[in-house]
């Protein structure tokens, strides 16, 4: 274990669960920081810690320090450049201190981040992540880590304990490339959900028994991850949500754009992001993204 | 087993394998036919059993027929009418016969055959095969049955021997409905497969490591069984043929038509279908469903 103290900033659902995590293990969780004051003193509370004002006190209380945040603003904004004048987690005492960047966030707002920590003497490791909150909490969140091979190296006694012993983690390159790689494979799943939806629609249209339809897909060439998470909710039509249509459009349409500057077409990832806006425009974005099959079921088309 | 006599009709490299297996584990191979004399005689060698000169000559021969012939007009020549004056399966002897039909139909056309037999006073057993050569040889095929369920499991002695002791053998409904879940079997298939092209397309493009990217697929919502199978010959380029792209197109087509009969629209059917045709009219339908990643990678679009 490190005798490293560390710090989080965001501690939302996932980054409380990761806290909580690290604390229980008897790593030495020294600063706590949200936007969300109550939700970081209620955490601080929990873990018999501190909360900071101030992002600067978060720099200066820690020395590895996981960023949890919604999206690429807010990554800019707490990583703001020190000449800008506002609170920022780049003051003077950035100086060696390393950033674990966990949001979900855009290749180049990764890159930016490490440039600006850099010339603040600081390093940063991009950790996407592709699990949810109860991962976090129980540490077997999967780990897809971008950036420095020696800032990676650095840290693995943090990342083991939240990615299963280190069995759900992975090195993927230079910053920037695990955000494309989670992009990727949510691009790929948003695709095999809604193939999923159109034969399972299908089936039910033919009468066919779903259950033994599910039962010969698992068996054969139609097998895959997204037919053992989302088969029997599709069925069901049990849409309570784990990952939102509206972020399978969103994440389907980063990948589109990185094939757009790549000069590659991609017609059935096209065509998945058509369904998902097509379902947020019924209203839906907020549903599962099993809700796909509300428009491949027949008689369904509103769920 | 059973002590009752098997023929076979069609004795391709599917038929023969069947036979094969059978024979291997003492059952009474006793007529093989193929409209193709010298591969029925080179196999009948091989059993030490007997050719028959004509269809009318297996009914004469045998109780339980397979038939395993190429396509829909081949399998409506062999159950001809009576009275249409040819040579025919359905002769006076075929009553209480029981034909196991393994050829990859049309559901339509599997209703008239049934029907057909069931007026010479014979029975009739849809088996659709999800499996390859190999698989017919060790007794592993994936045997998809419909039909009367009563039939079914009269022939369970002769199933059960070729589909792993009965683990891969399912009983789906009534006549027709094997054909079309194979349909929707392939159509499912099809779709992750050319999903999967898109996402490894898109990896190279990026300039990703493809082994860490089908490992990180493999783990994650991203995996499905095309990834075991036809990833690395994606990524290789290796596209010998188990499963050859016009054979893919034909399937999402046969899945397409059914869907419009339902009034259904398969957006992404659709996409893989219109790849699938691009990559016969390329020239290369008779390659490997793999190759549909000749249209995403990066400086390939030949293959």
């Amino acid at each position: 274990m490190t005798n490293k103290n560390i710090g989080f900033v965001g501690v939302g659902r996932m980054g409380a669960n990761m806290a909580r995590r690290l604390n229980s293990l008897g790593f030495s969780i020294t600063a706590l920081y949200d936007v969300n004051r109550a939700a970081a003193e209620e955490l601080a509370m929990d873990l018999g810690t501190f909360t900071c004002s101030s992002l600067a006190e978060v720099t200066a209380a820690a020395e590895v320090i996981f960023t949890v945040v919604p999206d690429d603003a807010a990554q800019l904004s707490i990583f703001a450049e020190p000449t800008a004048g506002g609170d920022t987690l780049l003051t003077s005492d950035a100086q060696g201190k390393i950033f674990i960047n966990c949001a979900t966030l855009s290749p180049s707002t990764h890159r930016e981040v490490e440039q600006r920590a850099e010339e603040a003497g600081a390093q940063t490791l991009e950790a996407c992540m592709a699990s949810s909150i109860n991962q976090a909490l129980e540490g077997t969140l999967y780990l897809m880590c971008s950036g420095k091979k020696a800032v990676f190296d650095s840290v693995q006694e943090v990342l083991l304990p939240l990615s299963d012993g280190g069995k759900l983690l992975s090195y993927i390159g230079e910053t920037g490339q695990a955000a494309q790689l989670k992009a990727l494979v949510n691009m790929v799943m948003n695709i095999n959900t809604a193939g999923l939806a159109e034969g399972l629609g299908l089936a039910a249209a033919l009468r066919l028994d779903l259950q033994t339809v599910m039962k010969v897909f698992s068996q054969t060439g139609a097998n895959s991850r997204v037919l053992a998470t989302d088969g029997e909710d599709m069925v069901n039509r049990d849409h309570a949500c784990f990952f939102s249509a509206a972020h399978a459009a969103k994440d389907s349409g980063i990948a589109l754009q990185l094939a757009k500057e790549q000069g590659l077409d991609l017609p059935l990832a096209a065509a998945t992001k058509a369904q998902y806006d097509k379902l947020a425009a019924l209203g839906f974005g907020q549903l599962d993204k099993s809700a796909i099959a509300e428009l491949t079921f027949p008689g369904r088309g509103k769920a």
